[in-house]
């Protein structure tokens, strides 16, 4: 059956680290300039991770979070059943990106001190304002061969890695630690307990014609189910599939 | 030779009109919904021309627009040596657009009043905004069918048809009143008289490296062309074609 996959945040930190996680995904993606309107959502994504860079200190909390991850990790170190050699070369790679992430600059500096994109940010919010007349230098950019675009593009995206590595690693092993169980939510609610929570996974079966409103935090959440095409909370029991990760 | 076309409109109207041609060509190409991305700019598109539509009479401008160009075009009946088959027929098309347009809802009063766009409107400007638990009806309506998407897409931009076939007309006939001609620009300097023009088509040879900064208005303008690649003004002749369309 297909289904609605969904993912929410239990914290603010959570969900700006899933934000940014969308943005980098949309930059990637949207880089191949693969047709005429791709560029906007490119460089509307490297300017709104410039924005959330300006409003937080992204990077010293993505190092805090791995480091955790590192200092939970090592405590399987020299555990009779666990995997050694996986394990060390799970340390390794936390190591890695640890490294890459202190080592590297404020994040979004070299993009902010970049002429070309600097110019064109100012004016990229107008409504309509990506227009010839407002932002020429942009235009004759466009004109450019591919392979000159692309290789633009990859200069700036180079920028980010550090985080986008710091950020793929910490979700992934965040992720790792939820698993999918059958839940159902009686009359359309459903609510639980957690500890320490960061992200919720949902799995609803699109038949239900329905999509979860969720409010909580770390230790509590509540599920509620909204019909779509009444917007009404919906009246149905409905099966789906959750994983709490922590 | 490859050439960078350009365009610039002489006063505030014009802007907008061109602003809001891009934006509904930029709707329509997005309403494919040919990657996971598309649909960003879909709902970009459409919410800035909400956006323009709430700060500006739209409707009233074009039509005193398309009602001069009928006046003016008017002139021209039994006028020797014009077509007037042809004639008529261009006033019958200008006649069927103004109707439409003025029989028409104020623009985006449905797009306004839709529910699912106005539940989503209000968070798409967020940075990064579009994630699923920021826009949980969004994310639902993603995962329904292609077919059902592009209906619903097709049904919005309907209702903006009238605007739609008026603009286009309007940009049309203004269009063709320019000629192309060649200019040089001396040390990267051009500048002219007008006589009530609106826009400025240029097309520039790409291997100067240059884009125009334009400044001026209906009666004078000037062109100042920039090196691309160091962002200061050229100081080569450069010669261009350019139509000033009234």
């Amino acid at each position: 059956m297909t289904t609605h996959k969904f993912e929410h945040p239990l914290n603010e930190k959570t969900r700006i680290y899933l934000r940014v996680e969308a943005l980098l995904n949309q930059m990637e993606q949207a880089s191949q300039f693969s047709d005429e309107i791709q560029h906007q959502l490119f460089f509307r994504s490297l300017f709104d991770l410039l924005e959330i860079f300006e409003q937080i200190q992204l990077k010293s909390e993505l190092a805090k979070d791995i480091e955790k991850q590192r200092l939970a990790y090592r405590n399987w170190l020299n555990v009779e059943g666990v995997d050694q050699a996986m394990l060390l070369g799970l340390l390794r790679e936390i190591d890695d990106v640890h490294r890459h992430l202190m080592g590297g600059e404020r994040f979004g500096q070299s993009l902010k001190e970049d002429r070309f994109l600097s110019a064109i940010r100012q004016r990229f919010n107008l409504p309509g304002g990506s227009c010839c007349f407002d932002l020429p230098a942009l235009h004759y950019w466009l004109h450019l061969a591919l392979a000159q675009k692309t290789r633009d593009a990859h200069q700036w995206m180079q920028t980010l890695q550090p985080l986008a590595d710091a950020l793929k690693l910490w979700l992934k092993l965040t992720r790792e630690t939820g698993n999918f169980r059958a839940r159902e939510a009686k009359s359309g609610f459903y609510q639980s307990d957690a500890e320490e929570a960061n992200i919720l996974r949902l799995s609803i079966p699109l038949d239900y014609g329905v999509y979860p409103m969720i409010s909580g935090h770390k230790n509590r959440f509540a599920i509620k189910f909204i019909d779509f095409s009444s917007g009404q909370a919906s009246t149905q029991d409905i099966a789906f599939d959750l994983a709490v990760c922590s």
